[in-house]
């Protein structure tokens, strides 16, 4: 199988009529017309093997997965998915992974509407890169794109879905942690198949003041938003350990430290005014993801963590950093 | 340095006031509204140290070439460049080699108005994947961009600039061939600083009637524009000889398979009608790129290749393919 085989036996389906896509795979550019008073929100992820995913994950989820955080990035700007480039490295041309991976990878683009409209295909360590393209309304010239820098004293801070359980399994996987079967099995899914908060995140359009996915860990992530806004949080320790669904097979202590630090989480933290708490539970009501308050911003910059008793703790967790 | 420290200080600049950039560097996603009455052209492009560089080459070039063989598929297309990700994989993070990569980068970049918008990085083997963005004119709903599918029966058959010296460099550098120092070095810029033929591209609108990008030899992306075009054509072998600038330091059988089959090119190869040549010369002139007609299209399917005498010769030359 050549490398042109290979793109039009599982890369190459036809575009949509109607869409955005009026030129798709097969030429040397793809050509997308924005719809009528949209923007274009763009973002590319790159996953390596063994560093963003385990060498022995099923190839079908692999694709969900690659596509999953660049969904991600979508959504936490409010942005609907139309379109994505996919360039791959592999070691070498294998019908037997490719198959599953396309399978994958197209099942869930179709569940998002989001088209396969090029890309590149070249034999190397195995490395996929995602370039997703997405739609933001425009009003009076301005996006409606969720951004980082919106955060203001006073505001709400909120976390969509569960934190914490991919990097339970895959610390599960590295044989430092051992949990009853059934506790790896969910969080294993969660690890390798997340669920993009794609819905929630256009619901939020107009209604949070600020957003980030949550890739490197809640304290990374919240972290761009409070350095971009010129504010600090503080974050209810109590509340933020009822986001990891795996909290019972844990301590109290490595369970905080997942929610923070754990990575891999693909969730929505953001930040809404407080006389916003009825529209936030109405975007988490319409798209169907749960959504937990756990903090608050405030003026004084850096982030604290308070118990329910409202004692101050001190801990060491860090974002992920692929460099540090 | 760690990895949003290396972002900030070699891959972050403010987006150009008044262009299609609305949103650079630093948040989930970038924001981008083409030009009123345009398509986006699209297309990536993923390279492999060993594939598609050698691990000696200057970081400066290597930036240059990781956006050269992107602009070039814009090139393909006649589309304006506006915009570029890109996503890195690195062994480490390491300054001396960022610097001046982001320095070759950065200034293709600035000759041709294409701003670095957003992108990943991440720890691995080095990988560079590269999606570039350009405007293509739309009239009454239909793009201007030049395809690989439209070309005609009696149609002039063009190249620009050079073909085949990059491939001699390569074989230098295997040890598979000797030359004189002075067409080395020559070989050698071609080679790690391809010239994107984006002016060439902007000035064949309306003008070539098919185009592709030569990246795999001229055998193979001439083949993708016979098939979606459901043609043939004829090379005159005399003329095409005339495209290697270092053919006097080989001899014509090498020669001729460097042009064929050599790779790495990134020139434009180009349809037009027959009554078109006075407006392809202007194309040339106004673009400051040579461009040289070797062939026609046939009705016949499939590439023949002529002598000056008319003979048709038989050769075993092949595209590359990454997985054959």
């Amino acid at each position: 199988m050549g490398e042109f085989d290979l793109i039009a036996r599982f890369f190459t389906r036809p575009p949509r009529p109607g869409g955005p896509t009026l030129l798709g795979v097969g030429d040397d550019c793809a050509l997308v017309q924005p719809s009528p008073g949209t923007a274009l929100a763009i973002s590319s992820d790159m996953l390596v093997e063994g560093r963003h995913f385990l060498s022995t994950v099923a190839p079908e989820r692999l694709g969900h997965k690659a596509l999953a955080v660049n969904l991600s990035d979508l959504a936490a700007c409010g942005a609907t998915p139309v379109a994505f480039t996919l360039a791959l490295a592999l070691p070498r041309a294998d019908a037997q992974w490719l198959e599953p991976f396309s399978r994958g990878l197209l099942a869930l683009a179709d569940a998002h509407g989001c088209e396969l409209i090029g890309g590149d295909t070249t034999q190397g360590p195995l490395n996929l890169c995602i370039t997703v393209f997405g739609e933001v309304p425009l009003q009076g010239g301005r996006s409606q794109a969720l951004l980082r820098s919106g955060a203001q004293v006073g505001d709400d801070l909120y976390v969509s879905g569960q934190l914490g359980d991919a990097r339970l399994a895959l610390e599960v996987f590295r044989g430092q942690l051992s949990v009853p079967a059934e506790v790896f099995e969910a969080a294993r899914a969660r690890m390798e198949t997340p669920s993009p908060r794609v819905a929630l995140g256009q619901a939020l359009r107009g209604v949070a003041s600020a957003a980030a996915d949550v890739s490197d860990g809640l304290i990374g992530d919240l972290g761009h938003i409070l350095r971009r806004s010129g504010v600090g949080a503080c974050i209810d320790t109590d509340a933020a350990l009822g986001l990891i669904a795996a909290r019972h097979a844990l301590d109290a202590d490595q369970a905080l430290g997942f929610v923070l630090a754990g990575g891999d989480d693909y969730e929505l933290v953001f930040t809404a005014p407080a006389n916003a708490r009825e529209a936030v539970q109405a975007a988490s009501a319409h798209s169907q993801t749960p959504v937990t308050r756990i903090g608050r911003i405030e003026a004084e910059p850096g982030l604290r963590l308070r118990d329910a008793q409202g004692r101050l703790l001190q801990r060491q967790d860090q974002a992920f950093d692929h460099f540090k």
